[in-house]
């Protein structure tokens, strides 16, 4: 199976999720399309000094298989991710990472073909300006942009994240089943409807046969 | 005729165009230089209720040889153009869509080397969070962008867009032959202070002499 | 030698430059890596009658072997370099363009593989926009984003600029030899990380026993 992050985020939106499972504007910097459970890591600003801290890298304990989640604070111009994240990464066996926030090291990430999703790029590190706090914890990724209304996504432990050219779609665990099958089906639908499309029936006649309306 | 749209902007700030005719910060995301006529279309936001609804699907109605141009609600993280609508447009004959908003689907777009324009990309459709509302409307088209003083550009039905990998311009169709025209010379005069440049003789120089300042 | 931005900025953190000498979000639109040192050029809104007039055009005073740094004012729509300045730039050997504002022309930068690093691009040109008032003067390089803390980085004449995929970097000219000193030092041990990462000893564990923590 490989659905698309759009389809499933219309399966999301179908299913009452109101924000599709959208981490809006992380885009893919390295590698192809990934899709895995979520390891979460939160970052906090390093002079947060009350928040937890951890005894281990938080790379050295992402699980075989998943993919590695971070929220950074908003606003933050340094990276939190970088090549010697991603080999470690690799040598977990890790899937990619999501960040919301930055990464650096760019042609590395390429090179080792390491999924890195991201809100942009840096040249500064993580030290002096944020800290990992805790892993295994629920995100709430918000899209740090001026006036937006667009609803927050969360992201627990063992979502279902998908990311690829369009972006990246957070899954709810106990949706994963129920989305994947619906996807399935307004997948079919669509693919019927580009059919009649491509033979000039015009969208809203194919939309009516095959969506019903 | 291949005018830039940095030549035309050009032309259009000499004729008194203030903006130049300039939709900032609409940006390729596939397909190869464009122009051709706008046909236009105007979204509102899925809770303006009182907008006016369209009883034809607007890829439907698109006339053959035009370029869509859509104007969506600032701020919005959905996209109001996907494959299909791609498809729908082809099949029409249209040239090309400019969207001050977003699409998705991207592989799809330069799969079909269909010419899109966008503020940016996103997963999610446009139901729920935005609908077309009306057509062949002068769209205002803002730069969303937190303290920009830069002056919006006005497209309307018929006006000649031209699109490129530097960006989308306007030109007012009551404008077109009087700023074609002067494209053309000013762009041969840039071509002379080019070849003075290359050769050596100085930006100033080559300004005075060719640009007379 | 071929420091990376990164290993620069790691450096200069470590030696108390809080920037880490970043210049936020000035990325490569046109070019290979360049370095060298600043020749910089300040710009001010053309309605700012107040602020000097320059006699030459910044261009042609231009040393050969600098990479040219502009500051516009932030929020600006329109470009300060094209396809003219390029060549200018090319004719007295200057090695690259640094811009905190956008350019244009962009396929023209691209063909003569002249280095070009903006916040962006435009189809506008700089007039009747902004203008340059002063050469040689120290810039002061903010991020013009909303609610951002990151510390603007200072670049003065003379100053050590590298720029690469990963971003853009100024290092003081009186910190030059000590920088590099330290990032080839840095830059070795995170080898030796490299190694040991790659080879599964952790991410933890490689950093106290390469880095000392």
């Amino acid at each position: 199976m490989a659905l698309s992050t759009c389809q499933l985020a219309d399966a999301l939106i179908r299913l009452g999720v109101r924000s599709g499972g959208y981490l809006a504007d992380i885009n893919r910097f390295s590698g192809k399309r990934v899709s895995g459970p979520a390891y979460t890591v939160q970052f906090v600003s390093a002079d947060d000094t009350d928040a937890p801290k951890l005894s281990n890298h938080f790379v050295d304990t992402a699980p075989p298989g998943h993919i590695i989640v971070i929220d950074a604070p908003p606003h933050t111009r340094n990276a939190v991710w970088g090549g010697l994240m991603t080999a470690g990464a690799q040598a977990r066996g890790a899937l990619g990472v999501v960040i919301s926030g930055r990464c650096r090291d760019l042609d590395e990430h390429r090179a080792a073909e390491f999924p890195v999703f991201a809100r942009g790029h840096s040249i500064v590190g993580q030290s002096p300006f944020t800290r990992p706090s805790a892993i295994n914890v629920s995100l709430l990724i918000r899209d740090p942009g001026e006036q937006v209304t667009f609803p927050p996504t969360q992201v627990a432990p063992g979502d279902w994240i998908v990311a690829d050219g369009d972006g990246v779609v957070c899954v709810p665990k106990e949706l994963k089943t129920q989305v994947e099958e619906l996807a399935i089906k307004l997948g079919q639908i669509d693919e019927r409807c580009m059919e009649d499309i491509q033979a000039g029936k015009g969208v809203q006649a194919s939309f009516l046969k095959h969506r019903g309306k």
